[in-house]
C-alpha cells in the first residue's frame, strides 16, 4: 500500500507518511499562479512560493527607509518591545519568590512610538553589528536594556489599513487568485517592520497566508500540520514584559538607574498558553520522541517573493536586513474554511499526540 | 474554541466535531460548477449532486432497453453473478466442516452472457417482482437460483472504453471541469447495469468519482472518511461463489438436479480483506461504540443527475429501477491526489481505529 509503513506507533507512522508523500522542498513557481492553480495547493495544503511576484508592487520598488520617513513623518505605531527578540514566545522566567525557573508565553511590552523613533531605533541597532545574529534566548526575567531592547512592529490587526493607512495604496488591496479561489476577502492585511534581532517562535495559524517580501529577507522554517507531536506543545502560564527603571551596578558610569524589561505573570484570570516548545533549530532541546522524524520546509523570501503558507501548518520566523538596516513584509489572511475533514483531523492528531505524549512522562 | 467538544474519545470527538462542522444534507448544484468552484469541494472533500447535469447526454435521453439491445445485439459482456445481489460484501458462510458461521468477503462468480440474455434475465425478474424488495442476505454458502439468482453488469475496469465501446460515443469523453480542475483525465469510465436486487456494500475507494444516473435510480448512503471507526473494519476471508449442480428435494417437478451457487473460501494465499461490516441500513448490527454518532448523508439519484463522490467516503449504493426494469449509471474515476494531509491522515484515524477497537474487545 502507497505510504502504508507499518511502525507500532501511529504518531510516527502518520509523520513518516507524510514525508513519503509530500517532498519537504518547496514547490517554486515563476509566476502567479491562477485562481484554479492556487486552490489546488489550498486542497493539498502545501505550500510554494512565487519567486518576485510582487517584484512589481509599488511597495517593493519605492519603500526606501527615507520614503518611509517621508510618508509616515507625524505617525505614532505600535511597538513590541522585548529583551531578546522574543515577542509571543517561549521564555524561561525564574521566579523572584524561590529562585525556580519555569518557561512561561512572553508576550511584549507594547508601546506607541513616534514611527520615526521606532525606525531610526531599528536601523542603529541593525547596523551597529554588522552580521546580523541569532537573538539569545532571554535567561532571566529581568533584561536591562544596556545590551539594547529589541523592538518589532507586529500588530497583526489588519494594521496597514489602519495604523500604516498611507503605505496601503502601495501594495494591491487583494490579491485577485486568492481572492476568487478562496471566495472571500482577506480578514486582515499586516505591515511587519523589525530588524534581524526578532523571531517569531514556531506556531500556527487558523488562516490561509500570502506572506510577501519587501525589504529584506525572512527565513521560514515550515512543518506541516501533521506533525503536532513532534512540537512539544505544551500549556505555559502567560507572561507579559513592562519597563520598569531598576538598579544596575558597574557599566560606563559606575552604577546607578536604568530602564529595564521586566517579565511578570499574568495573575488570575490568565488562562495556560498551549504552546509548542521545541525549536526545530536548536532541536536537541524540549523535544518529543517525534521531533527527530520531522523533515522541516526551509524556504528564504527575498524582496518582491511572495510565499503561500497554508493554514495550521507550523511556522517559525528569522529575519535578515536589507542593506538600509530593515526587514519589512506584508502579508494577507484569509480565514480557513472550517469545513471538511482537515480541521477536525488535525484536532484530533492533537489529542493522540497529548494522551500519547502524556502517558510517555 | 471552534467544534472543539471536550470529551474523553478522541475517535468520538473527531465523529462529532466532524460533525458540527458538516452539514449532513447534500449540497446541491442545478447547474454543473466550474472547475474552480469544483476544486473548492475537492479542498473541502465534500459532495455534491447538480440536479439534471447530465440530463442532455445522448445516453439520458435516447437509452431505452430497445435501444440498448439494438446497440449491443451481438455483443457478450461480464456479469457478475451473486445469489442475493451481494457481490463484494460481507456475507456469513457455513463451513462444511464444523458447521459453524462467520462473515466472509464474498466475490461474484463471473462469467460472459450474451448482452440480450442478461439484459432479459435483469428485467423479466424485476417485473415479476413488482415492488423492488431489500435483498436478503444470503444466510447459507449454497443456494440454489430456484428464487433466482442476482446478476449485476458492474466492471470497474474502464468497462465504457471496452466492453461497452458502441455505448461510449453517448457520453461525454470526458467531464471538462472534473479534467481541469484535477489536472488529469479519468483513469475509468465504467457502465453500471442491474436491477433493484443488488445492493453494493458500505466501502471506500481512492478514487474522485462524478456518478452519473442514466437510467432509474441510486440512493447512496455516504459517510466521511473521519467515520473510519463506526464502519467496523474486519478482516474477511475472501471467498467466490461459483456454479455448481445440486440436488433438490420438492418443487415443482418434485425435486431433481438444479443450479445453484456455492459460496467457496479462496485457498491459500487468498490474504484476508480489511472491511466495513457496520451496515448503516441496519444499524444495530455489528456496530462499534462509534457508529451511533455517525449522521449518514442520504442522496437518490434520478436520471441525469450527477454526484460528486470525494475520495475515502464510505458509500453503500441501492439502486430502483426505470418504468422498462433497469438501473442504469456511468462514472467517472480520477486517481486521488496522495500529496497533503489527508491520505495520511486517514491512515492514521484507520490505525487509531483498529487499536481502540482491539483494546475494547
Ligand atoms: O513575519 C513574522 O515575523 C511572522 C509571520 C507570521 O507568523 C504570520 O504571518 O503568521
Ligand atoms: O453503483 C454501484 O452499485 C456502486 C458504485 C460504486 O461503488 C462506485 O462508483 O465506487
Amino acid at each position: 500500500m502507497m505510504g502504508n509503513s507499518e511502525n507500532e506507533d501511529p504518531l510516527e507512522d502518520l509523520i513518516i507518511n507524510y514525508n513519503e508523500l509530500n517532498s519537504s522542498v518547496i514547490e517554486e513557481l515563476d509566476e502567479e499562479p491562477s485562481a484554479l492553480e492556487f486552490m489546488r495547493f489550498v486542497a493539498r495544503n502545501t505550500p510554494f512560493v512565487v519567486r518576485s511576484g510582487a517584484a512589481n508592487w509599488q511597495a517593493t520598488r519605492t519603500w526606501t527607509v527615507n520614503y518611509l520617513r517621508e510618508l509616515l513623518r507625524d505617525e505614532s505605531v505600535n511597538v513590541a518591545v522585548t529583551p531578546a527578540g522574543n515577542a509571543d514566545a517561549p521564555t524561561p522566567y525564574t521566579s523572584p519568590d524561590d529562585g525556580t525557573t519555569t518557561l512561561v508565553f512572553a508576550k511584549p511590552h507594547e508601546e506607541d512610538q513616534p514611527f520615526m523613533t521606532f525606525l531610526s531605533y531599528l536601523i542603529s541597532q541593525e547596523h551597529r553589528q554588522q552580521s546580523p545574529q541569532t537573538p539569545s534566548q532571554a535567561t532571566t526575567s529581568i533584561t536591562t536594556t544596556a545590551t539594547g531592547e529589541i523592538r518589532y512592529a507586529q500588530t497583526q490587526n489588519d494594521n496597514l489599513r489602519h495604523e500604516y493607512l498611507p503605505l496601503f495604496a502601495h501594495v494591491p488591496a487583494t490579491i485577485p487568485w486568492a481572492r476568487i479561489a478562496l471566495a472571500r476577502d482577506p480578514d486582515a492585511i499586516n505591515l511587519w517592520i523589525g530588524n534581524s534581532r526578532s523571531v517569531t517562535a514556531l506556531h500556527k495559524d487558523n488562516y490561509e497566508n500570502i506572506y510577501v517580501q519587501i525589504a529584506g529577507q525572512k527565513h521560514f522554517v515550515l512543518l506541516p500540520p501533521v506533525c503536532h507531536a513532534a512540537v512539544n506543545e505544551t500549556r505555559l502560564r502567560p507572561a507579559v514584559y513592562r519597563r520598569r527603571r531598576m538598579e544596575v551596578s558597574g557599566g560606563g558610569e559606575g552604577g546607578g538607574e536604568e530602564e529595564g524589561l521586566e517579565l511578570v505573570l499574568e495573575e488570575g484570570e490568565g488562562e495556560e498558553v498551549p504552546f509548542a516548545i521545541w525549536d526545530p533549530d536548536r532541536p536537541g532541546e524540549n523535544a518529543t520522541r517525534y521531533s527527530a522524524l520531522v523533515q522541516p520546509m526551509l524556504v528564504t523570501l527575498d524582496p518582491g517573493d511572495m510565499l503561500y503558507l497554508p493554514c495550521m501548518w507550523y511556522h517559525k520566523v528569522s529575519q535578515s536586513c536589507s542593506p538600509e538596516g530593515v526587514c519589512i513584509a506584508v502579508n494577507y489572511r484569509y480565514d480557513m474554511d472550517f469545513t471538511g475533514p482537515l480541521y477536525p483531523l488535525s484536532t484530533f492528531v492533537r489529542s493522540i499526540s497529548s494522551k500519547a505524549l502524556q502517558r510517555a512522562e
